[in-house]
Order: C-alpha cells, then sequence, then structure tokens
C-alpha cells in the first residue's frame, strides 16, 4: 500500500555549532551538510552559508514545481536548467535583507519533447526559456 | 591586505535537472548537493528538498547571528544546538504556504562561559535556553 501523507507536511532540521563560525546541518533521515557565516561577514571561504541555503530553496522549488506542472501537463523534460543570485543588501531602518532574488530569461531554460495532444498553440514553445 | 567586500553581497546557485524528481545544486567555489521534491510531492525518501533547505536557511542564520553577537559581547560560547522545524500547510485561496518556523525555548540551547567584564545584571545567564 502507498503511504499516504496529510498536511500539515514538517521539515526538521538541527544545527549544532562546531567551532570557528561553522555548524552542522542535520534533519533526520538524510545526510549531514556543513554551514558558515559568509567570509563577508567574518566567516569561511568556500562553504554554503545561510545565504546560499536560502537562495538554493527557491531555485529548487522553482525547478520542482516546474517539474510538478510538466508531468501533469505531459509534457517530456530533456533538460532544465535554472540560475538564481540572491542579493544581500543593508535597507535603511531594517538592517540586511535579501532584497532580490535575480533569476532572468537569461538564466533559466528548459526544453522538452512535445507529448501533450492537446491544441497546439497552449504548447508553441517546444524549447525556450522562463 | 584582507580582502575588503562592498555590498551588495551576492549569493548564486544553479540548479540542473538530473532525472526523475532531482537536481544538483552548485554555487561557485562550492561542493555540488542534490535536491529532490520530498515523498509527500510525488519525489524521493532520503535527500535534501527545497523546503529542508529553507527551514535550514532560517535556523543556520539564526546560529550564524547568534555567534556574531556573541562574539561582539565578548562571551566565549561552549556550545549552541538549535532545531527547527518548518510547517508547510495549505492556506485557503493561496496554495501551499510555510505557515511556521516551530523553535521554541525547547530546543535551543547554548552555553558560554562568561567573559565579558561589563555590568553583571546583562548577563545573569550564563547558560540558557533561548
Amino acid at each position: 500500500m502507498a503511504t499516504v501523507y496529510s498536511l500539515p507536511y514538517l521539515y526538521e532540521t538541527d544545527v549544532e555549532w562546531i567551532g570557528e563560525r561553522k555548524g552542522d546541518l542535520e534533519s533526520p533521515g538524510l545526510a549531514s551538510l556543513q554551514v558558515a557565516s559568509p567570509p563577508e561577514f567574518q566567516g569561511h571561504q568556500g562553504m554554503w552559508t545561510p545565504e546560499h541555503y536560502f537562495v538554493a530553496s527557491v531555485n529548487s522549488c522553482f525547478m520542482t514545481t516546474f517539474l510538478a506542472i510538466a508531468e501533469m501537463s505531459r509534457l517530456e523534460l530533456v533538460s532544465f536548467d535554472s540560475k538564481a543570485t540572491g542579493k544581500l543588501d543593508k535597507v535603511e531602518g531594517a538592517g540586511y535583507q535579501m532584497t532580490e532574488e535575480l533569476s532572468s530569461s537569461q538564466n533559466s531554460s528548459f526544453d522538452t519533447k512535445r507529448t501533450w495532444n492537446g491544441p497546439a498553440e497552449s504548447w508553441k514553445k517546444q524549447k525556450g526559456t522562463v
């Protein structure tokens, strides 16, 4: 029998400090990751930061949502690639904020084989940018 | 000479579909990660999801901010551990939303050696929960 999931869905994380500006990031049943402050906040080079994870979550949510919609639309995906850059800035009276998520038509692309048999005009672009 | 960073700070990510409901997650200079839709959205068990990365970013930002404040306050940290759970629910007329980030006094703790020489009443709790 298939597992039945019921709302709300819960996503657990545990962050434990391991020295300097670094931490271990865990979630039940998942491989451990590490996280650190970025160099511009007295942190470390070459490590995923809270800022990166935030932008990655938005960018990858875009992909998983796209995959779900493509499947519902019976579009057979050939490729999908999306670049997103988060812009962190100081906002007057509000401190640091992720003010923009830059993701334009230049940096997301997909390619599909048309498999849908609905009206052709609905799927004019088999290959395109979003 | 120390590197000088200037605002805004940019955080780049690239997500590329690798089949099923999975993607590779990259950022210049960082080790690759993977991401997948969670099982409750026709995804995969045992993989970090956009939902997990979102909660992880908030939780680890809490840690890195705490570390920065502790350092500015000359508090010598002994340990820091924070659990945070994101609650995803359906919101009438708005679809799925991360409606709550559950992180209470029961699941975040820190322990410090007092090293600050300022007024004692400001740092009554050497060891505590937030």
